[in-house]
């Protein structure tokens, strides 16, 4: 992972702020003779978008992704070349307006501090960079790797936990996810979460969230050792996205309460002649190199920094001042971040599959 | 992360198998003029070393690092010279055996049935490619890097979590874990960890644990958005150790439960003129770029996969069999993985280093 | 270089094909603060530009480059952030015609059949992403590098060799390559060599060229040894132009006939201080490291396989054809490579820069 | 290329120095299954070791080859395993000796002094990491590339060209090179160049010297747009050898002088039902891309910088000083560049296979 720039082989490279005039990917390495188009990348970005509840950020943006290279038709539909895919989207809410207290002051739990640490300089309109409004640009770019993974692989993501609420790993059911406001990864919690986080909404605060994610169809030996390993590459991957602190694969941090004979998943031959595995603790990857079961990890996300309440902080000009952050925000920054866990790991999953055929010859 | 190297600048290749001649690594991109000698390395693979307590597997390795280029004396004593260090070590007690079953079957939990069908071949003496005897080159390049890191960066971890025993986050005491064989982050526990572990290991059971991390002394600025995020690059490097299944920065996953005004670091001006932090719930790191701050993680891992009871399992003939895994063995694999979670944070701290230094020019 | 993107630390990521509706480029790793606008870009893209004279191709391009982020103005004019710069160029007079023959024909000399071997399709329009047009992605990138590396290094290259009419080393006048329509490095050929390539163009024919390239200014200690010798990196960059066949540092394929006496450059001491050499038949570079001399490198262009003779050639049903490329052609590509070999310097040096000053802290 | 690794994912590092106890590389990303000796090696390190005629130097190497990773035999005989693969080849003859002048004067056409200028310290001894010996580890890495690419892949280098006398295109024979201790492609001249050669070497002096390349079997599709193409890679991995200061594809600087008639390489319908072409100006590349014929390319040497006449140059002590290099050097570098030559496109070709693989699944 370089800069803007992640994958090895499928390789994405993003760019743009939240407030100029535009945002976009170049999507590198992808495979020739893939049907592509715009229709392709629009129903994720849709699900990302925002505006489309109460729970999220009122932030009117279509987020129409346009493809401008690297796809071509040939007489039989748009087909992948093999050339760099660029894709656009236009900021269009961008709203012009004094940035005066933002521009100089830090937000605290924000980027602000630490950009104008490093550069010197910082793009404070909408958070510039650091605006979690780049996601969409990655989740274009997961549309891609969607189409590079084909139907088999089957990549789902949906909120488990929100703040003190939990859905029980039993109960977690992906099909929810997109019938509910919440991304709730189950129907039976929506109207007590939904409850609660308006009145998270209401008070001008917000809130934390953990976000799961099952990825099934993975064939055994994605994956390398040792820096290359599968996990390894989704964690930074996750932990890549915005208000992300946490990541874990499979059992994760319940591993270490485990014993061996609690923790390593047995095995049985399988109808088909491959290796079945009695349970999954080790989440689909055992030294860095998929089972062939379900990947399965969570995400923890912080929850958003940007809040009503008055809070102290510091300025570029070295005065502590106290600060309150509007703005058209997300209650709970977890939510729209779903969409974003499934593109990332689509993309992480499209760079492993090349790898793995380069290496491999399958 | 390419394979067996990892970091962009300061980079590190490593190679060997468990039971082949020799293990090493190759550390590439080292600033010159830096003072260097085998001795600057030892202390550090002596604390990772097996044998040292009967809490760690007796294999018998002296674990002595050789330089083999890379650092010239010019009268002054030893420096590094930018070139390439090579460094290597010996394996010394690879014991020659029949390694019949375990040649076959696949050892649950362990990376047996993936390399093989990743690759159609393993090399299954005591692990091969995926043993964590070659967490020693990490080791070894840790010790690299903390050289070029210098003494103002202090970069220590412990284990804070034996299975179900805890320690309080305020009463961890990073002094105290080389003072004791559990490396246990607090010497009162030690006592009661000790019985504890003693029990699992005369079961010939395993348990799983939570190493934390602490580092002071990174100033502000390090990292970068949004793929090179601080977070993102140490999140990988301990995804890559063995056993590891989990990784939070900061608050971590109990971010998930907070609210915007509990998780948000507020600031106010130190006596230095730079910001100063209320709170660390960020772990030192905001939009991927250090706060100046200390750096804070925990890193989960599992148990120790190769226990003495008998499990199902099948083998590469496609047979199921029932298997125990004899050998010497970590009861807690994670109490040596201390010295090795501090080494890949060195090394990702002076790759950082240069990256910053490389693109803000100080 | 990996496909589509050149650079280690000043990263530069080109995208589009010549009938699309855009090219561009995304600038990465680009140190913050330096000042740049579109008005930085606009005159070396300008001198790539098509339609300037009757010796290159009639299309009518615009080549606005327009930068979309990356840039920010808080009130002392806009500066670089340290974020990635996306810099996109519409393409405005990619004709729409009837494709038919060339659609399905390998025109000669072209990437035609062998993107068509790779990939199973290509874009036929113009040369897709084969076109030269993606050179003017380059040279805007190209602008952004010379920001970087600031006035005190002097990058200039022009035409020393008009197929079989040459420059002598020693009459080599970069001042006037831009005074004149062929970029020729010398006022006193231009007639001649204007009378010869109208003869050219009017046979509808084509021929090939040498390029000659010098950067004064370049400190002593950048570039690296092994693999990323400044020379090779070099290489690999004016290699990567379309229709360049061959590169030479210094002395070139000349110091192949020189006596260790005649190549080898000796030292004194200069009035700084620093050692002087008092010859440069290196180029520049010893052991893949700048020496402080003038940098020195010559490129050989293959004349456009574009030409109006019929030629045999093969299409994609297998059938033998005959074909004549009509079209808006170069008579001579190198002259428009001029800029281009330029920019590609300008991009390795600000590569080089950075990664110097990632390792010896200078 | 990242300073002492190149290939994107065949991957070689290398280490050591001229006088140190040891040089090797590690390849990483070896697919596996491969049938890997030391026998398989020793070979190609025969062909360039020293001492073997008197037309190289005197130093007494064995240049034995040893495996330390890698490789693993399952009954069947050493395979690769897909992991790392170190080779160490131990330096039996560094004398011990004072360096006294060397260790403080600048050899003029060496890198002594960028070394110094670049590091602030350089290991003098034998050259240090700038010596030729360190192309030992790339012949090893180029006989396991030669494996990953099979039979089938011919790779054949030669001198061509030895000071002014010059062997025609026409009567390139490679399978002269290595009958004779010249390596010259072409019995014919081999009387003619050991007089001239051997006159050279007594006059103490060196010569230059053109080595040719012919690669046959790559099929086409191999390489890829844009920076990575086939030639750019080439390119880079040849300019990177010691002593190299000129590379060229098929026609090379020639196609500066052919018109488009003349160069673009016509094309008929094979009896396999691919394409042919009449001839191959393009060196077998069109686009970056393999065409299917033979590659060709030519690579400059320049002469051995050591020689016995007394030289003006500086020491780092800013003393002007006047310098004679004895010791055991090779007149004409060149000729033990010729198994270098072949094993770096050796290891490119084993690049652009894997990568080929990676992206268009075959």
């Amino acid at each position: 992972m370089s800069h803007n720039t992640f994958g090895h082989l499928f390789r994405v490279t993003t760019w743009g702020e939240s407030h100029g005039p535009a945002i976009g990917c170049v999507v590198d390495g992808c495979p020739p003779l893939i049907a592509l188009t715009e229709a392709d990348l629009q129903p994720w970005l849709d699900l990302r978008k925002p505006g489309g509840s109460r729970f999220v950020t009122q932030r009117n943006e279509s987020d129409t992704a346009r493809i401008l290279s690297g796809v071509f038709d040939d007489g039989n539909g748009p087909v992948t070349t093999g050339t760099p895919i660029a894709i656009e989207i236009q900021n269009e809410d961008q709203r012009s307006k004094d940035y005066g207290e933002i521009a100089r002051a830090y937000r605290p739990g924000h980027a602000d501090v630490t950009y104008q640490a490093k550069y010197g300089v910082r793009d404070y309109r909408g958070g510039g960079r650091s605006s979690a409004r780049e996601t969409a640009s990655r989740v274009a770019a997961g549309g891609v790797a969607r189409k590079v993974l084909g139907e088999g692989i089957r990549i789902r993501a949906g909120v488990v936990q929100l703040g003190p609420h939990r859905i029980a790993d039993e109960a977690v059911d992906f099909d929810a996810v997109y019938q509910n406001p919440l991304f709730a990864a189950s129907e039976a919690v929506v109207p007590e979460w939904e409850a609660y986080l308006d009145g998270v909404r209401k008070a001008g605060s917000s809130i934390g969230a953990v976000v799961a994610l099952e990825v099934t169809g993975v064939p055994a030996g994605w994956g390398a050792p040792l820096y290359a390993k599968l996990d390894a590459e989704l964690a930074a991957a996750m932990m890549s996205i915005n208000a992300v602190k946490g990541v874990e694969i499979g059992a994760g941090f319940g591993a270490a309460e485990l014993t061996g004979e609690a923790n390593a998943d047995e095995m049985r031959m399988g109808e088909d002649g491959d290796p079945v595995f009695l349970s999954n603790r080790a989440g689909g990857i055992l030294g860095g190199i998929s089972t062939g079961q379900p990947l399965t990890l969570k995400v923890a996300f912080k929850p958003t920094s940007s809040i009503l309440t008055l809070r102290q902080t510091v300025n570029r000009d070295g005065e502590e001042v106290d600060l309150r952050t509007k703005g058209r925000h997300d209650p709970c920054v977890a939510l729209r971040g779903v969409p974003v866990v499934e593109a990332m790991a689509a993309c992480v999953l499209a760079d492993a599959m090349l790898r793995h055929r380069a290496q491999a010859g399958r």
